[in-house]
């Protein structure tokens, strides 16, 4: 079956899908996008998804490409075309195509594309035996909240990552407070058992899956704080874990050279695993 | 006449010019660009420019798309189709097309996009009564050293200039020192007559017209200190002005509210600017 993509008003062959060398996304990080997964055949928070998407739209002052309605109904037609049942749905809006210039250009109608991609679920192992971080330097800018195209030292600290054999680079800021992962939100179980992350400023995109996880854990016993937990703090943690759209809540258990815990997933990432599954299962 | 684009290995029209949605350009800023000013039919500093190219693309592991010596003859000819007599020949190399994914693609091709502008030489009146910039907190990431297209935040502050209606915004780091334009570099003669301009760390772009001004000071006479400046001092000088592939030394009269000097270009500006266009011109 061929695969389509959505580009500026038409469904068309994935290999094919283009956008103008223009295009503000491509000379400037000037765009957005949201990653909305996709479980037999469902839309996992999709409203929460396009929330963020209004609100990182807003800020950088980008139209809407669409309404909202409009919208829907195109990620509906993608994945039909598509027939995907289990992955992601990837779109991004950009300010559109315009002379090359700093400034805001007068006129540009913001650019959408939307492409589809089939992915299996998190392998078990990974699950079972829990994943790796890497602590690198958070290099990146100062509005880390607005979910933007602007993803290079995101993309440095990931490569940095894979090539230490890990899963993740937790990122570091200057007062030695972990910020979040390159495309995940970073937890810790302190070492007196309190589930912590870090509040939700301009530092770190306010993940969707993180914004779940809190919601359950509000609904559950353990005792939580958002606030942020210097990288010493992690390495001493009873447990680690961190939150995404694609991985879920996956379970660390090292961080650079230092073992979590006993090295195995711990009970509080595990029962907030298996309460996240549920809530997207409902 | 037609204008045309260079699009990895064949010329293109301009309005036709596109890269695929999956260019690594577009979905995660993983590119560099270079811009070379072209005066009477001939490039300014084109080999400064390509070794800038050289350590931009290094710094992020991109390969050249091809050799520097077949890059010089696509934009030979690409000015030659264009008949380009007076503007700037824009490049950027991007990582390629990969399928979405963080981490580096294995085996994807670096991809190479040029273009070309017309452009008239900047406006007497600038030159003759100085432009204003304003402040702005400097949010960007802490590698600006690489002339990535991760520009997000440098268009943001210039957006923000021209609603004031200021000609650039210099940006200020967390301590209150300068460090440069959203695409210009920062100068000033400071009260005691001492031509300063910010050291090229990891924190400002090493500019082109930067680096030739600089050899423009050396020769000359006047003292000269490259450091780090606050805005304060900024203020308190006697003149201020900006480097750049387009502007050249432009003066600058007023920042934010403050007049610099007598709120006309001083002696040491003009003269660099003279020096620099008589180079230029050379």
């Amino acid at each position: 079956m061929a695969r389509y993509a959505y580009v500026n008003g038409r469904y068309v062959r994935h290999a094919e899908a283009a956008v103008h060398i223009e295009d503000r996304g491509y000379q400037f990080a000037d765009g957005v996008y949201e990653v909305v997964p996709i479980i037999h055949g469902r839309m996992i928070d999709e409203d929460p998804h396009l929330d963020r998407l209004d609100y990182s739209l807003r800020e950088l002052r980008i139209d809407w490409p669409m309404s909202r309605a409009a919208l829907k109904l195109v990620m509906r037609e993608l994945m039909r075309r598509n027939g995907l049942a289990n992955g992601l749905l990837y779109m991004q809006v950009t300010r559109g195509v315009a002379p090359r210039d700093h400034k805001f250009p007068k006129g540009a109608k913001p650019a959408l594309v939307i492409t589809t991609k089939n992915m299996k679920p998190t392998a078990p192992a990974l699950v079972e035996s829990g994943v790796r971080v890497i602590s690198v330097p958070d290099i990146r800018w100062q509005r880390c909240d607005i979910k933007s195209v602007s993803l290079l030292p995101n993309i440095l600290a990931k490569q940095q990552a894979v090539e230490a054999g890990a899963f993740e680079a937790w990122q570091v800021d200057g007062k030695g407070m972990v910020t979040e992962g390159t495309s995940t939100n970073a937890w810790i179980v302190t070492k007196d058992g309190v589930l912590v992350t870090r509040r939700a400023t301009h530092d770190i995109l306010n993940g969707i899956t993180r914004q779940a996880v809190i919601r359950l854990t509000n609904a559950g016993s353990v005792s939580f704080e958002e606030r942020a937990f210097s990288l010493a703090e992690a390495k001493a943690a009873r447990e680690a874990f961190l939150t995404s759209s694609s991985g879920h809540v996956l379970p660390i258990t090292r961080i650079d050279d230092t073992m979590i815990g006993d090295g195995r997933p711990g009970p509080v990432t595990k029962r907030l695993r298996a309460a996240y599954l549920d809530y997207i299962a409902a």
